[in-house]
């Protein structure tokens, strides 16, 4: 990052993001009969969706296309100012930038669309449409009620230069995992005060990794697992649910009909004073990715949605470099400790492959 | 079984296990610190406990010894008369019996001990010492407070064969795992009216599988896995949280210091009309042994507590003939499905070995 | 009760309720779309409900009628003969017994309806249709999912008298409500092992004071009541949610649309055991009804539903002779304390008129 | 207010909060053994307490003193030169302002106390002593473990002038009660993206109405109440637990044993986007106070601590001149309704006194 750069736009939060699905009817089940997300707006190959807390058109749209992937993350702004102030910056980074009008993504204002240096499509608005809050609406809240989304998940070759980036975008970091030779396997960073609006996956990239979803408590995410047990489909459960280590949240992660990644989570920190303290784990530490030291599965470190260029096209790879966090972890080659100086007895009875 | 055999003693419900342990003080953290059990009455080598709702004596004794092992089951009958029942009952079958004093055990009244058929050691009682019931002692409860002792699960080679013995003992039968050529897995049997006092294992056997105790509410069994966590202990957790397919308990297994598992328990429900419905689940069922699909750990199959016979001694383990709920299964040569007709997709990706 | 009676039939456990309410169409709403009972099914004037966990064919008949009533309560007995005894048992007694054929009441059995000393119209069945649990349902399970009936509560002039007709019938107490001077305000005997399948409530009787209904946790319960307030109608919340002193279940009063009260109830505790302790409360305790010292709406104590007998004519009511529990606790008359010989202190501040 | 004001610090948010106890012991179980609050400090006269999720030194200083009091509200501002704003904003105000070294208050650095214009005694402060973060201590913490300082709530005579005030310390508001002709009763402001840092109570003023703090889940409110229940003294328990219509939080409101009231809070919502939307309550709306409908106990409306000015001597209280809440909506004079337009049923039946 040159010092030479623009002032950033002031960034409130992870917004919505834009899934690209190619059953819309099977989705449309995941999202709205499982997860109970609310229907602002439908078309023949759209869905405008939003949780029972958020007050914007929507916080997910689901659309129908011939190649799964990610369409865009779209950050807001604080003020119509800030667009401006996007547009500069982003071509100051030489990289692909567009300015498109209200309307452009239904219930969204003017908005700036750009693909960042980390290779994914990003939409910067502040305007928004206003719909009805369904924070008190109980009448429709089923067991596994959904509050708002919480974050997002990006997988990148090169986490301290992603990191780098968002610093450089007014983002913080909240947690981190390192080795003791200083590779980073994973960053946490915000603009709102909780862990994370965004995650930062060392892997082949720019891929998605998943977007989270919040609840207030834990019974909501269980009971979506229960749910899935239920009518049948609890192979679409890939991981937890557990504990998190980095965020202290509880956490599910379900796989859409497509694969897209959906992280429902709830219990994570305020994060929102200047001296909020900075946690990095050890990637050898068995509990950093869950608190309990159940395994990860392998899905979770290998697998990620295709994201799409500014047109709509699959945008390619670029390999991951430094060390994986699942070379270093799981199976012989790789080792993990329950209690640091005690290898000997910290290894998982029966979990590791 | 004959059909000459003398009345059996009425069997209200499993009652307490006495476990041998090899080291008490790693034991006590473990089973007062962590799992929150009442200390009835502590001697230099043995632990009395109870848990928060039972007014019994004890429903475990934890008590020091050579080898770690299960040193008896005890069940409780109706009356005192239920004594002479079980002397007579358990001579007609030729195992061995002996009738003991009250205060053989502390805080049990009179008592007949026998090897069962299936070759563990068990113990019927009726008059026990009467203790304060912590029902509403919330000054002292946990986060992760334990309501009552729920079951014992015991590993035999030969399930229909142990299930007879103990329909025989008036024992019914909740809920079962068979495949399509009526091998039987295992089998859950209850007197009280819950899904079980007792659970089969097929397996190599006469072992201890487990024993399980009680909750109101999953929020305390995912408090126990938060604590390991914090006391760097999460390998002591050897499977779940998750919800049951068979009795749809949401449960959680730890492993004592000494390997004994114990299984905390929700949710289940009751049994007690006499026309209560038998669930039989297929073997390939993935949602069998966790609603959510989430795989068994190898060791949860492969490990289970030696027992003792009257004496004191370990006894010797017949293997099981028959398939073993492992091998059909896991891995390439067993198979599960999620959804039956529907076996392509039906595999969990990226959990089986 | 003299001791020439013959046997008793063997009571299994409360079984269901008949309700007769004026607009079948609101009760419905609140029935199946508020509480979320499974429809058995539906005629033009009665509603056949059961919660998830039941599979005999409704738990709850609600029926259009000209007033709204307890129509019967009834109990299932262990085998077809106890029809036989029940009849001659009820005979015996000399009160109105009726023996009527297999499907008078739809999905039950043959039956003997009888008026009980207490003035009750209560039926015994032993077979009844069998329907699909739904203990595993997830898709349909709400945020307020119940799992069955738990049990009936009664207002009766005289506790002690109806405590010794239900002890004749096999039933246990398990907890009561006296004063100093042996005046019994309620007994609470059950046959299943809970804490009741009936409470005695002393009052003017006969007449129904609820009926309860069971589920897993307490965020269930509580669910039901932001249901409530998200449509309007938290007026129909009379009591609670609170933790009750006696029986330590967690609950919550509803009244339906006709004002029968509906009791949900989560967290009492096992008393299978022939020795299961007996628990005194002395009625000028403040946590008896309330652990947490709330107060008794003076409705919950006064109001309660008209009981109709065989022939569907309502029943006069006798009054109650002996001391009133809202006299002697509510109001200037009457005190509770919070610390027994702590009086001055005791009383909760400005909750009580 | 003119708007010749300077600049106003920066406000992070609420931050801690210092109590005046006539016995330290008593206040000790309360807010350590009861509320499990984490010891940082103690003296032989003043205890340094702070939350499981908390970093900063404290949150809660409990002091030994003549009279229960507040003795200050301290507000974090982001930087050191925040200070320097707090002092020329206070100034301008012409209020009593003083800038005290670091050390004045322990674990606090250099800080700026006034009188604000509302009366009360309030602190803004940066820097901090950091201690350890117990948000993964799941050893330590209980069944009603507490997160982290929530909000303060004042009590003041003239809500609109007060939100004046606030607005220009930059707070906003995000929902208040009112009437029909423009009378505001009580309003909630925030700086921290919850629903509030502080609420603004109508009356007689300044006093302090409570100090809140949060929890992750519904059943850490709970437990609260079954604890003092079992130490017999749920008469600490004021009203609640409940579902605020206002917020949408599940509340509990305890009194410590001066008096001071506690509120336990969790579930509001975000509010961090510059269009948050702002509630109004009419403060006829019966579900405004309590969603469930249940009543407010007089003591809630009436009563409230005494507030010290900066040397330490109570302040005197100015009556409120508008119409107050309790008058307006509480028996005979006020009304409430449950629907709109339905005034007939919409009282709750025999909740009002």
């Amino acid at each position: 990052m040159t010092t030479a750069l623009p002032t950033p736009p002031d960034v409130i939060r992870c917004a919505y993001a834009e899934l690209v699905v190619t059953d819309l009817q099977a989705s449309k089940w995941f999202y709205t009969e499982l997860l109970g997300l609310v229907v602002t707006h439908e078309t023949e190959d759209t869905l405008y969706l939003r949780a029972f807390e958020e007050y914007l058109h929507h916080s997910l749209v689901v659309r129908q296309g011939p190649v799964a992937a990610l369409a865009k993350f779209a950050y807001r702004v604080r003020t119509p100012g800030d667009l401006d102030l996007a547009e500069e910056y982003y071509r100051a980074l030489d990289v692909p930038v567009r300015r498109v009008p209200a309307g452009t993504t239904r219930g969204i204002g003017e908005a700036v669309q750009v693909v960042d240096p980390l290779g994914f499509p990003v939409e910067f608005f502040h305007e928004a449409e206003h719909v009805e809050r369904f924070t008190q609406r109980y009448d429709v809240h089923g067991a596994g009620a959904i509050s708002r989304l919480d974050h997002f998940n990006v997988v990148t070759p090169d986490v301290p230069a992603a990191r780098a980036y968002y610093e450089g975008l007014g983002f913080k970091v909240s947690e981190d995992i390192e080795d003791e030779r200083g590779t980073v396997y994973a960053a946490w960073m915000y603009r709102k005060p909780t862990v994370h609006d965004v995650a930062l996956t060392g892997g082949d990239g720019p891929r998605m990794h998943h977007i989270a979803f919040a609840t207030h408590e834990r019974s909501q995410i269980l009971h979506l697992c229960d749910h899935l047990g239920a009518v049948r489909r609890s192979d679409q459960i890939e991981r937890g649910p557990g504990r998190h280590g980095v965020s202290n949240a509880f956490y599910l992660y379900l796989l859409d009909p497509d694969g897209h990644r959906i992280e429902i989570y709830t219990h994570d920190y305020y994060t929102g004073d200047p001296d909020n303290p900075v946690i990095t784990w050890d990637v050898h530490d068995n509990q950093r990715r869950d608190w309990w030291g159940n395994p990860v599965v392998p899905s979770w470190y290998a697998n990620a949605s295709t994201v799409l260029d500014l047109d709509g096209n699959p945008r390619a790879v670029v390999e991951r470099t430094d060390d994986r966090e699942a070379d270093v972890t799981i199976g012989a080659d790789g080792f993990s400790y329950t209690r640091k100086d005690d290898e000997a007895v910290g290894f998982k009875v029966g979990h590791q492959v």
